[in-house]
């Protein structure tokens, strides 16, 4: 049975989730792609290598964060998050870096750096790590629903 | 470590799964919704309620689908198939349904009917029960990654 949530039902969910599949569009296509981010009450953070979700949303700035808890077909939770992208930079850059740092356990693609530069070095040379962007997505709208499982007497007679 | 994943990793995930994430676009918006489908070695088939994604694919029939397995932050793969929404009438709209109520467990809302309506009538009327398009993605282009835990000493070493 469906049921559409409340507002604090969504961004119940924001919070305690960190992976969503974040879209975004060139006008012509859309694009999805999954993302770890970090919920601070008001705006989502998050970081990505420079890449064509990137390029993409530097153009268009209307994105969107999918996230859901599934526990079966039957049984889901699933927000759609609308907002604006926004690319941070200084100050502010450093700041949701540090926020994602104490919130995600890990981010490895933090430190990880070109394979074939660290092959060919003995030393990591700062330069050769791939460089973050940090982005913030402006929340403009909030949507969710829930498909809740009916105990199995109930799906006879419904099926019947 | 990132890893490009190969045609046949892709379609290998692709047959794996049933719920992915679809990616559609009015051209100024994304939108991205969790949905059930099945790849039957050629192309994916979907069933769903009219509604705003029906009615955004029916003007831009540029869609996508991404699918993961997550074993963690540091481990998943990730595929993103990009088609052509096509809406499937009479013969090949029952085929596909039959394709997707054989391979996919149970479709509940395929038997849901509108709460009220059912309320207020003993028997169950079919004119009650909610309709649903069935669509084919038209599989254009295939990609996937795949990124994949270091081991603690070499992690060790890339954050040093």
């Amino acid at each position: 049975m469906h049921k559409e949530l409340t507002k604090s039902e969504i961004t119940g969910i924001l919070q305690s989730q960190n992976i969503g599949r974040l879209g975004c569009t060139d006008g012509k296509h859309p694009y999805v792609i999954p993302i770890t981010y970090f919920f601070d009450g008001k705006q989502i953070y998050c970081q990505s290598e420079e890449g064509k979700k990137i390029s993409i949303m530097r153009k268009n700035a209307n994105v969107c964060m999918q996230i859901d808890i599934v526990n079966s077909m039957r049984s889901y939770k699933s927000i759609l998050i609308y907002g604006k992208f926004e690319e941070l930079k200084n100050e502010e850059a450093v700041q949701a870096s540090t926020l994602l740092e104490e919130n995600i356990f890990v981010i490895m693609t933090r430190s990880r750096i070109h394979k074939f530069e660290h092959q060919e070095k003995s030393e990591i040379d700062d330069q050769h790590r791939i460089k973050l962007i940090t982005f913030r997505i402006n929340i403009t709208e909030m949507t969710g629903r829930s498909e809740q499982e009916v105990n199995e007497m109930e799906t006879n007679n419904l099926v019947a």
